[in-house]
């Protein structure tokens, strides 16, 4: 990686600097104003994406272009399970918003790790890849025998700080994606098989990556004294419905290069699918949630009279519901019965869905096209809902 | 179709009535509350789906199910371009609301014309269809030769009036889908040919026929003196990207059989799509939206280093824009870029869209999965954005 290149980009970067006033994104936005303003020097402009919401950071626009990451595209190729690949983006920058004050910092997407580096790192260690974090092939094929690869996908955040009309950097998170299932082939093209990962066995794996990860960053000249957040992620298997959590974190502060044990704070986060199914028991949602869902799910789902299939995706901390998702698929015959539909939902999930936590509900054709939509923040106690009138079929 | 089933059920439909505090559904939806209550009379209970839009009717549940159209589904089959479909049932709403305000009329899906009486009027008149209500076949097959198929969808919608704890029929709407273009095929699974018919020959078939429903209609005890409302719409072409446009409507008060040439009234509405192509000029969309539009999208369109497509429909009614429905599709590489290109819309739209009007967005990946919405109300200032986040690959 061109240490001096990434440098020069980085100063640029800074020449001109747009404030953008603070409103929300996430469905607790409506109602708040976004702007935000550009100022041109010479041909170099940087802006910020402006902010619907105070819980979200603004991004960082450069020359009317997004800064895409320097590792763009990697974690796509790295993800089997698309579920893997959303969570834990924004759990990463759940963990990201308790370290960088979202009023005080600007997201940045991560310009310190390329394509190539991250690539390498991911990879196992060889000879030919003495940078790679998974460990040496062992040479076995056996489920059980075989050197797993623990490190799946890596993400680098960065977050900006504004002062005048200059941007810094002001701290970097980076989340390591730890296999709980490896899935490898034993002949190119060959059948899939897995090695299943012990929670202990991948945290442990990833608190020692992480400490290779921070020694290796913090030679950067750059990131030499800015506050760094490692992170550990459990990706969920292939076949899950819900994707992976956010284990734990740890922040390294004063340019220290190693993580203490202490330092490792435990978050317990958990995703679950309702209706819990016999895979999966959901053992740590609440059961008043499940039965709020249930009581919802068997109104709606006789509204029509071909039946409507009915599922939420439910993200826990600490025990607590946070988020609730629900999918919502049917057939329908006529735009007036979505509306009408959708209408209903919003009665009925104000009665049956458990308050005072944020609230979606997708629903969609037989076809997989979204036909409308309702939300509810965390506060609200009514759901803003949305007929799409111009779709067509995709 | 049997009357006499007809009225049965017409009359167990309103032996128990909720009343629903009115709320709004469309985008200007938001901060308002719904609510409805539901009154159990024996086993037999009606309810309605409860509103959350003063602009929108609620609609009636039987049973805890939706009451729905007794010909539903025909007009599903009844269309290739289901865009005709969608702008056909929310025109015929609009359409109706001129006549039966919201605040004193409940919709109901279609209940006097059933499956087999909507499908044999829509088919030719023929020995074996006496009620057919298209042309003969005059066993011609050249493209202005041969008698077109007319009209090619049709759609009863029914308004009701809550009066203590019983729900009447107060009127009815009918909308006749009449063909800008008719495709047909000379012998079975053979080439499809075309017959353009103008609009002012739909338009005067449409208005014939119109007198024909009307008549019909009247013949139903049930509907013997409530207001009807007829009202035309004019197909757009199957390769179209916008729907058709309903052309007129006329009110038939006090029983009465046909209508006068000045009972019709015009509707000049009109849909585009922006860009404007060679193909369709938009000779009738205000240039000021279209150059809008051209300055929103060419910011949009180099946020990400990947092009992103952006077009739009807009709906015009009396040459001044109603409606704007903005579609963008690109390629994301992580849920970071689509939060922040989210945030980056809402900035966008807000400095460059028309103000004034309702404006929805939808940003699509490039498998055509939705990842994000915005929208904002005619009134609104601000746009309410929400990032999908538990879509999986549909």
């Amino acid at each position: 990686m061109n240490l001096k290149r990434i440098r020069t980009i980085g100063l640029v970067a800074v020449t001109a600097i747009a404030l953008a006033a603070c409103g929300n994104l996430k469905s607790s936005s409506f109602g708040s104003s976004s702007s935000s303003t550009t100022t041109t020097t010479g041909s170099k402009t940087t802006t910020t994406t402006g902010s619907t919401d105070s819980e979200f950071y603004q991004g960082v626009i450069k020359n009317g272009r997004y800064r895409t990451s320097k590792s763009r595209g990697v974690n796509v190729s790295q993800n089997d399970n698309v579920m893997n690949l959303k969570s834990f983006e924004t759990q990463l920058l759940d963990v990201s918003q308790k370290v960088f004050s979202t009023s005080k910092y600007v997201f940045q997407e991560g310009q310190y790790l390329s394509t190539s580096t991250v690539e390498n790192w991911l990879g196992r260690y060889s000879k030919s890849n003495k940078t790679g974090l998974n460990p040496q092939s062992n040479g076995k094929t056996g489920s059980t025998t075989r050197n797993p690869i623990y490190l799946q996908q890596l993400e680098e955040q960065d977050y900006m700080i504004q002062s005048g009309s200059k941007l810094s950097l002001g701290g970097v998170t980076v989340g390591l994606g730890l296999n709980s299932v490896d899935y490898y082939t034993k002949v190119t093209y060959g059948a899939t098989y897995e090695t299943d990962i012990s929670t202990t066995t991948l945290t442990a794996e990833g608190k020692k990556m992480a400490n290779t990860v921070l020694q290796r960053m913090r030679q950067k000249s750059a990131l030499k004294n800015v506050p760094i957040v490692l992170a550990l992620y459990k990706q969920s298997s292939n076949d899950s419905l819900v994707g992976g959590n956010m284990i734990a974190y740890a922040v390294s502060k004063n340019g220290s290069t190693s993580f203490s044990s202490s330092d490792w704070k435990s978050l317990n986060w958990q995703s679950y699918v309702f209706p819990a199914t016999s895979e999966s028991k959901n053992s740590g949602a609440n059961s008043n949630d499940e039965s709020d869902f249930s009581s919802f799910k068997s109104h709606v789902q006789n509204f029509f009279p071909n039946l409507s299939g009915v599922t939420a995706n439910a993200h826990y901390q600490n025990k607590s519901l946070k988020k609730l998702s629900v999918n919502i698929t049917t057939k329908f015959y006529s735009e007036t019965e979505i509306i009408s539909f959708t209408q209903y939902l919003a009665t009925a999930a104000k009665r049956y869905l458990p308050s005072g936590v944020p609230v979606e509900i997708t629903v969609k054709g037989a076809d997989g096209t979204i036909q409308s939509f309702l939300a509810r923040t965390a506060k609200g106690s009514s759901y803003y809902t949305h007929v799409f009138s111009d779709q067509g079929d995709d």
